[in-house]
């Protein structure tokens, strides 16, 4: 399949008329054909409009029908079969095995929303029949489900082009609420970014939606995304990046005549504690796996450990030793664009420069144009509190270990943290009674703890919350990955002494979908 | 139990600093004694601080522990007995048995959310065991539970001085949920919140509870209010009242370090339509059952329905017949405060000088000072929806009739409203072709759809939803009335592979809470 550099708004192809956007290859630097012309104020209403006429159909799809549907996206992307590993492959950097293992958690993902929406949980019925009888007042019938808020605007990912992008998790789980998606391409992979667009374009034709349900736009630079959060008819967004970019667009949102939910997800160093008695007995071991995780995609995961922190002495320093040896050994890897690879030069030379921070050791260079060398620093505890500048993010593989005089001061570290994708602790049972006082504490700076693990790879289950207090995300009470990811876009509707032929099916009395309900205060079936 | 015109800050009553705020009986215009001098930014910086030191403790309170603190608040207020009744309708001018009643639902309501603490449902645990063996990745052990999310700050609202102000709703689902509150009483019925306040301060007490559970501050202007909302140790905002307080406040939330969760209802107008079957059957019953809601209050509810739209003919002029026939004969009931009065006054007489509104009738003046004369007023669909003032709030017993010439008509008023917390259908089964036609587009404007009742009158039950979309609520995913108001106040974490004997009681392996909980996709217990 050729690509063309175009637009997909509902069933057509309509090619942009702005400055056009190409991928580069961040591994050669040469630029990659085609190219496409960016969007207009013009393609945003249209692709809204489409997406206003085909919300109310789409909302009503029945569960089977639009797990269908979602099943039909997936199976359309594995159909593309090698060219869409070999594209983003190229526009990205990354390797095949980590490419091939994105598109499987992509469908996964799909299927797993497919089996979300037929059990239908997500509606969350909850039926209190009429008491006609009741003193001093009878109660009337209410019964609520959820129904879907409307067109949601996805901004993907560079980091991940196929799990966080035109159909990634934020796509997947507005699509198995109900919301038509309006994708807006991340001109880093945007050959990525079509293939898989048609590959949902072809499954709304497949299933015989309305042609609305979905539409991919490009942008020359930021006109297109404003314009798309600014629009009326999208009633909430998805965003998955920088801090900068996620505030300017959650502004927007917030500024409307009608301001919409806003999912930002933006920066987070996820903090790991290597408790005392873990780095003593497991200290080298650890100083490897730290290493692994922190160099795993060139260290541009969300979840990547930015920090460890841990309690001075010989143990600390066997782990630092083992660390910087396992850094030494690393391969380079390519970064995922020539701009992320600038920035993470910036960045990492910003905490190199700080007077209070002191260099463990660096990785190789490496030979291509954009690699990444990784890098640890350390400092200490009281020079960590005394610095906000030292929770800035750094994207790519680079990790500042915070060496602690006491329990108490790995405790006010922790205190101090801004709010966290993700927090862990590295322990054994002897380590328990410091890790009941540090619990507490991280689960208000974290959405996800983790016991011995690394904070890298986020699974897809029903139990994960990707997400965190801000500024990790723009809303704490939800998550982008696991099935929770669908209560973010649906919202209660009260259905009072509605008679039962004009009931959804969900609140119907004979319950034809056979869901669990919560009636009269009891769950039902 | 003299009132000493303090704040309660914690389990002291500190006596604020401010000009002070005294309550007039709207029914006679007389300053009520004592008065409240207001607080100051210390006072609120006390409250949240010790809001803060009790959170982590109050939020780790058993189910049973928490559920018998909520019964203890409503054992305490009802025992207060009459003086709380008598200095209630003495500050609100609403009549004894509306009071009485209210105290009963706000007592109801504390009981019905002790019920919903023990349930354990609001956790929402999901356990996703870990896979050891799954390949080609195993998966790791992963539980989430929901927390509470921080200190809420709680405002009240002037037309319901116990079910939404003190001790309403937003403060009893921010308990339940495990968030300590510190509440901003209402300067219209300063002495109701003393009293109320007093009982939850006492139930702290009797239960054991860290003292910051719970306080409640004066506000001589907008200083304790704005402090309030800004204070980096308050996650979260309840407020009901004008949409132009709301949006005040929710800048402030929006623009501090940390944006937070901001739940405000702000204002509806909610719709009634009389499709033309009910209207020819029922018209006369129904014009004096829309009366009888239209005054309920003075007008003063939430829920009040504003706009009755229908198709015009013989049998909406015998509905608008009658209907000014029972708006006549009503008697005038006093308004909330001078204030509210005098407002009601200036936005009755914009529209009565509004060139395409004409009026219906006008019930009696009334001879108290602070009187509402109720009034309806009618127009024409097209004039409605060539003018959008006319959709502008009359917070009082005022309402306009809007006379469309077909459906098609009645269609496009239902599209162009606003987002309302109700939306009501009056109708007969030869009506449902027509309100199947309407259903659709109520759905995405109104947080309550109901058929054949009218909208004043919220029953606190599991299936209720008191919201709406913008600007009836700031956010249309949640309710402020029913069991489902928790959610606001709690956001999910996730455990990943943390040992058994650190999980919280909610995730363990064993289930000691008998817990209903997904466990790998599936319902358990």
């Amino acid at each position: 399949m050729a690509l063309e550099g175009t637009q997909l708004i509902g069933q057509q192809a309509i090619r942009g008329s702005q400055s056009p956007i190409a991928a580069v290859n961040p591994a050669t630097g040469k630029t990659l054909e085609p190219s496409w012309p960016g969007g207009t104020r013009e393609d945003v209403d249209k692709a809204c409009r489409l997406a206003w006429e085909a919300f109310d159909r789409y909302r009503e799809t029945g569960l089977e029908e639009r797990a269908r549907f979602l099943e039909t996206c997936a199976d359309e992307i594995e159909a593309i079969g090698d060219e869409l590993i070999e594209r983003a492959v190229a526009e990205s950097g990354l390797a095949e095995g980590r490419i091939t293992g994105e598109r499987g958690r992509t469908c996964n993902q799909l299927r797993l929303f497919a089996r979300v929406v037929r059990d239908g949980e997500w509606l969350d019925v909850r039926v209190d029949p009429a008491l006609p009888d009741r003193s001093p007042m009878p109660r009337a019938d209410h019964r609520q489900r959820h129904v879907a808020l409307g067109p949601v605007a996805v901004f993907g990912a560079s980091n991940f082009p196929l799990a966080f992008s035109v159909a990634g998790g934020d796509t997947a789980s507005a699509l198995a609420a109900g919301c038509p998606v309006v994708a807006k391409a991340h001109p880093a992979h945007p050959g990525t970014s079509e293939l898989v667009g048609r590959a949902i374009q072809r499954a709304v034709g497949k299933c015989g939606l309305p042609e609305g349900v979905f539409s991919l736009l490009y942008d020359s630079g930021f006109e297109v995304g404003q314009a798309l959060v600014s629009d009326a008819r999208i009633k909430a967004v998805g965003f998955t990046g920088s801090r900068k970019g996620g505030h300017a667009l959650w502004q927007i949102a917030q500024q409307r005549d009608e301001p919409i939910p806003f999912y930002a997800e933006m920066s987070s160093i996820n903090p790991v504690f290597a408790l005392p008695k873990a780095l003593e007995g497991q200290g080298e071991d650890l100083g490897r796996a730290f290493i692994n995780s922190l160099n795993l995609g060139a260290g541009q995961f969300c979840t990547n450990p930015g920090l460890l922190i841990a309690e001075k002495g010989p143990a600390l320093d066997r782990f630092v030793q083992t660390a910087a040896e396992a850094l030494r050994d690393t391969s380079a890897q390519t970064m995922l664009t020539p701009g992320i690879h600038e920035a993470y030069g910036q960045s990492m030379s910003r905490l190199a420069g700080n007077s209070k921070v002191r260099e463990i050791a660096r990785g190789p260079q490496g030979s291509g144009p954009h690699t990444c060398q990784p890098a640890l620093f350390q400092t200490t505890a009281q020079d960590f509190l005394a610095d906000r500048s030292l929770q800035e993010e750094v994207f790519g593989a680079t990790s500042l270990v915070i060496e602690c005089n006491d329990t108490t001061e790995m405790q006010q570290v922790a205190e101090q943290l801004e709010g966290q994708l993700t927090a862990s602790l590295q322990m054994e049972e002897a380590d328990y009674d410091q890790a009941r006082r540090l619990l507490p504490i991280l689960e208000r700076k974290a959405g996800r703890i983790l016991a011995n693990g690394w904070p890298t790879g986020v699974e897809v289950c029903d139990a994960m919350v990707h997400g965190g207090p801000y500024p990790s995300t723009s809303d704490s009470r939800t998550t982008s990955v696991g099935t929770a990811a669908i209560y973010r876009f649906l919202r209660p509707v009260c259905y009072q002494n509605i008679p039962d032929a004009l009931q959804p099916e969900a609140t119907r009395e004979a319950n034809p979908l056979g869901l669990n309900r919560l009636v009269d205060g009891k769950r039902e079936g």
